[in-house]
Order: C-alpha cells, then structure tokens, then sequence
C-alpha cells in the first residue's frame, strides 16, 4: 500500500504522464535470490528446498526467483543459520535443532525427544503461540523462519542385536546425535559422531553396534539393511522434526507484501509435499526391508520410560539456564499435553483399528 | 533495493511516455470473484472458506478478491456444485460427498466409510494418483477441485444409553446421513435426516436416541451435551473429510498461470489452517464436555467390526454398478492399506505411547 503510494508519487513527479495506474500498482520487483541448504541433493530434505523455491517462482510466473544451493556448496552446511542471519545469502533451508549449540531454544523450532508430532507442531504453530514464540526468537537474529517440510517421526534405527531391556542398552556405540544423543546416553549408550556417508562401514566393521539415521525410504539408499539386522521403532527423539525456511528479516520486511505472504504460502506448500512425499514413500520402502529379512522391532517399554525420565531430566536442567528454553518448552509442553489427550480419543482410536484390519 | 532501482525506472521510463516494459508484463487484472459455502458462519467450516479468500487476497495484495457467501445466500446450501460447474458462481467451498447422489465417485473426494486420515489423503493426493483421478473426474462436471479443509476423524456421536455390542444398535433412531447411515442402518440403526438446528430438540423429546455432527469443539456449541450423556468414539463414517475449494474450469483455465499457482496455495493454506484449528479447539472443549459430566466410551470392536463387514458390501456393490467409483475407490485402497501399515510403525507406537505417558 505504502508501495502504491511511493509509485504513484513518483508518477506524478515524473511528469504525470500516462503510466496506467494498474499496471504501476502491479509493477512488482524481480528478485533473484539465493538458499543455502543443509545437506547434499540426494537426501530426501533437500527436495524441500526446491519445492519451496518452485512454487515462489510458480506463484509469481518467474519473477521471483531462488536458486537452491547444497549444503557446503555455498556456505557450511551447518553455516545456513549464521549466512541468513548476517545477509551472506538472503534464505536457508534447515532445522533449527543443528544450532543448539548458539543457542538450545532453537531446537524447539524443530523438535525434541518426545516432543510434537507433525499435525501437532502444525496445530501449535498456527492456533498455539508456536508461531510468535518461534519467530520473536528468531528476530533476535535477524531470522523469520517458516515451517518448510517435516519427515514425521523417525524410526529407532538399526541394531546388530536385540534391544530387550534398558541393561541392554549398556555400553552399545551407537551413532545418534544432538539431543537424542545427550539423554540416550543416560540409558547407557555410548553416543558416537559418525556422518552418514560413513554409518555404512562403521556398521560392517564393528565400530558402531548401532545407528540411527531417518527412516525407511532414506535408510535403504544407504543400505544399513545390509550391515544390521534389527530394525526399532520409533524414534522417539525425533517424533516429526520440522524443517524450516529462513529468510534475512531485514530482506523479508523490504519485500512488497505480496511476496511475503508468497513466502509463506510457498513455506507451507513444501512442508506438506516433503511430509506427503515420506508417506506415500516410506511404506513402499519398509516393505521391501522386511521382504529382503530385515527384523522390525518395538523398543521395549522399559527403554521408552526410561528414554522419557532421562530427556525430563535434561528439561528440567535447561529450563533453569536457558530462559528462552523455558518461555517456549513450558507453552510447547502444554499445548502438546492437550493434543495427546484428543489424539488417543478419536485420530488414534480409528488409526489403530484400520491398522488392525488392514493387516 | 530492487525495488528502489524499478521505481527509478518506471520514474525514467514514465518521462519518456511510456508504459514500462517491466511494468506491463506484470499487469495482473483486478479481480472480484464470488464464493458459495454450503453452511452457516457459524460452523467452524465456514472459515476454511474464509482462510481461503484472505489468503488469495493476501498474496495479490488485494487485486483478486474473493466475497464468501454462507449457505443459502446465493444458492443453495447443497447447489454449489451445480452454480460452479454452471458458472452462477466462479467459486464454491463444499464437501464433495454433499453431491454423492449424482455420482457416488464424488464422495471419494471427501471421505467414505472406513476411509484415509487427514496426513493419508494429503499424501494420496500430492504422491498418489489422487489429485490426477479427483481431477480428472471432476472436470467432467467443469469444475477444479482443491482440497482446503478438513475436520480430522470426527466423533461418533451422542448416545443416550450404551452401546456395549451390536445387539444395542437394534432399532435405534439415529441422526446419521450420507454413507455412514446407508451402512449402520445393515446393522439395525434406523437412520433419521436431521438438519444441525433440529438436533437437541430431537434428542431432548426422545424422537431420536443417538445423533452424530462433527467432534467436541462443534458438538458442544450446540449443547448435545445437556440431552445426551454417552459421547462416542470414533466416528468411523468420518475418518477426516476433505473440505474443497470448487473453482469453475473455463475460468480457472482462463487464470493468469501466477494466479492459478496463488488459488492452489491458497486452498493448502486453508487445508492446513482448519486442521490446525480443530486441532487446537477440540481437546479444550473435550476437557469440559468430561467435567460437566459428559460419559466419553469407544464403540466395541464388535460394531466396528461389523460396520467395517457392511461398508465392504456397499463397496463391493458400487465398483459393479459405478465405474468412476470402482476406478479411484481400488487406487485409494490399494494407498490407503500401504498407509495404515507405517502409520501403525513409527507414528502410531510414539502416538501410543505419549498418550499412554501424558496422562
């Protein structure tokens, strides 16, 4: 509206010439802009990225324009946060949670170990605080993030051996990482930094007893299959980690108003395509493993009450040093409790009968 | 800052008396398009009506408005198909089973008995072939689908006395439409045709014993409560209807390609925004509905069981005698059994499992 204004002011002084009045008001830029990813084309997140610049380009016939940069190609691949922040490239495609290490609030903007499902954090974002919460935190580093695609929970990952008890658990190295890392660890396990492309032959060799990585469709591309018999579920420190677009707030706020909400639109197209994209090809995946002898196994109760002890452990330790931590944590935990209540009565009980009939 | 450079342009290029080459292509035409709902304000559906037009609005900063009317205000509450495939109307906001009685292949845009979630039919859509069949079909009729709403699994409505086994549903008057009341009725409810306002009457005088709408946060608006005690779960003729935005073909065809990307968007946005809604609003009013006395039970495995045996029938009699329907009805089941399996892995064990421990 200001935009209008400015373009009709600067009409008039250019002469108050006939410059239609339409087509000023809808003169609007064309933008050629950079996102730096995470990660390398061939994980499943990536496509995330694209599909949130596709349909930009989409919604403004190719005015808009965002070419998508892998991770490490244009900036570390852990470095998105700190090049949206300072304007080195005006977007990223990411999750929060691999800068818990500026700041463990961040995480919340993804997920933490038995946090919100993805309808959840959905429901959180749009009609809890989740939205302001987030986004207030983020202004402090010059950041507007947007939820941008979610995996849905992930699986536990893949064992040379038979998880039947916490005991079980003691002094397995297991590659697993961030906060899922610190509180498996209080079970026992030896967390181990290992980075994807080398899971394959730490399993072979022995050097690793297990590991975690997504779930199904992703973890067959990297053939754990072949290395591990024991497939657990579920991953309960990652139960639906929400992948995120930034855009440099200064460069977001500069934008008209109908590239912001294009942003935004284009943020939530992609998040249900990449959620929509691991359903349709998860199952597709699963099947094959266990068709090929893979073992599907639940983690033991044991383990998941103790998994949960251990991470209300770490809560209650972060909400002491990290005020951020608390403000958001506590209304997450909250609202979370409310969906879990509503979840069991009509979603879970129908899901759990076309899961028993469908069999 | 390019936005800046183009005001100098168009400043430059107006002196000269000219339209600006930039300026005029992007000419997008100023548009006010009507829309047709088929209920009142006050049902929470309504707003997935709203969501969608504030959204188109918003990402043209105001060019293409979008005027939403209630059910009944323009045409009637169940002829918004009839006015978008007609052209009476450029738009309506329905739910495709309303129009099952012209074609029972309609009501696979919405749900059926027994049918997919919320997340499964987002990814039928996005990964599946249910986007190209819904489509396909609908343009028969000139009319674009989008899906832009959805309640989740409703409940399973209000009882006054409890439904320990099948043999309780015998003679039962219960107000129950659509496909849900074709296929309890092969289990001895005998179903009653009930509009929204006429409920709580109905169930106060006794001329009914049971009624369905759609879950706590609606059902409590309208005071079931008072005159019913038993709250069934789940309403398994309603496992998360699919809302949609109609656009009419030769209108939508006709749509700049930005606007058309924007329309589609837009229908995500509300589609999310609903679930979103209900999701945050309905445990709140399930939490009073239990404190003011409201008896909360599950049907018995034996009536879903039985229920589940009689939606077979009926789909075994409707892939003979429908071809539409038997085409989308086998894709969708052959991608809703593939959904149900890795729902029950990793999603439905942390699903279980929270709810087990928020308690």
């Amino acid at each position: 509206m200001t935009q209008r204004r400015d373009l009709l002011a600067v009409a008039a002084l250019a002469g108050a010439m006939a410059v239609p009045a339409m087509a000023a008001s809808h003169a609007l830029p064309e933008l050629n802009w950079r996102l730096a990813t995470s990660v390398p084309p061939t994980i499943e997140f990536y496509e995330g990225a694209v599909t949130f610049a596709e349909e930009v380009e989409r919604m403004t016939d190719g005015k808009f324009k965002i070419r998508v940069f892998a991770g490490g190609e244009l900036v570390p691949a852990f470095g998105v946060f700190d090049a949206v922040s300072d304007g080195t490239v005006e977007m990223g495609h990411t999750a929060s949670y691999y800068y818990f290490g500026k700041n463990e609030a961040y995480a919340l903007d993804t997920t933490v170990p038995f946090g919100m499902n993805y309808r959840q954090f959905q429901a959180w974002w749009n009609y809890g605080n989740g939205k302001t919460l987030i986004q207030d935190l983020f202004a402090k580093a010059n950041i507007v993030p947007f939820p941008a695609g979610n995996t849905g929970v992930q699986m536990g990952g893949w064992f040379n051996k038979e998880v039947k008890s916490v005991a079980d658990l003691d002094g397995l190295k297991m590659r697993i990482g961030g906060m899922g890392g610190k509180i498996i660890q209080k079970l026992g396990v030896v967390p181990q930094s290992v980075p994807g492309a080398d899971i394959y032959p730490s399993l072979e060799k022995g050097t690793i007893d297990a590991a975690e990585w997504i779930g199904p469709h992703d973890d067959m591309k990297l053939g754990f299959n072949q290395v591990a018999s024991y497939y657990y579920t579920p991953g309960w420190w990652e139960a639906g980690p929400n992948l995120s677009v930034y855009i440099n707030k200064e460069k977001f706020d500069a934008l008209p108003v109908e590239y912001q909400a294009i942003v935004e639109a284009a943020a939530t197209r992609a998040n249900v395509d990449m959620m929509s994209s691991y359903d349709a090809k998860n199952p597709v995946a699963l099947k094959k493993l266990i068709s090929t002898g893979t073992k599907l196994r639940a983690f033991p109760r044991d383990v998941l009450e103790a998994a949960y002890a251990a991470a209300q452990e770490t809560y209650a330790e972060l909400r002491e040093s990290n005020p951020d931590f608390k403000l958001i944590y506590d209304d997450m935990v909250k609202f979370q409790k409310d969906q879990n209540l509503w979840a069991g009565v009509a979603e879970g009980r129908q899901d759990a009968f076309m899961q028993s009939i469908s069999r």
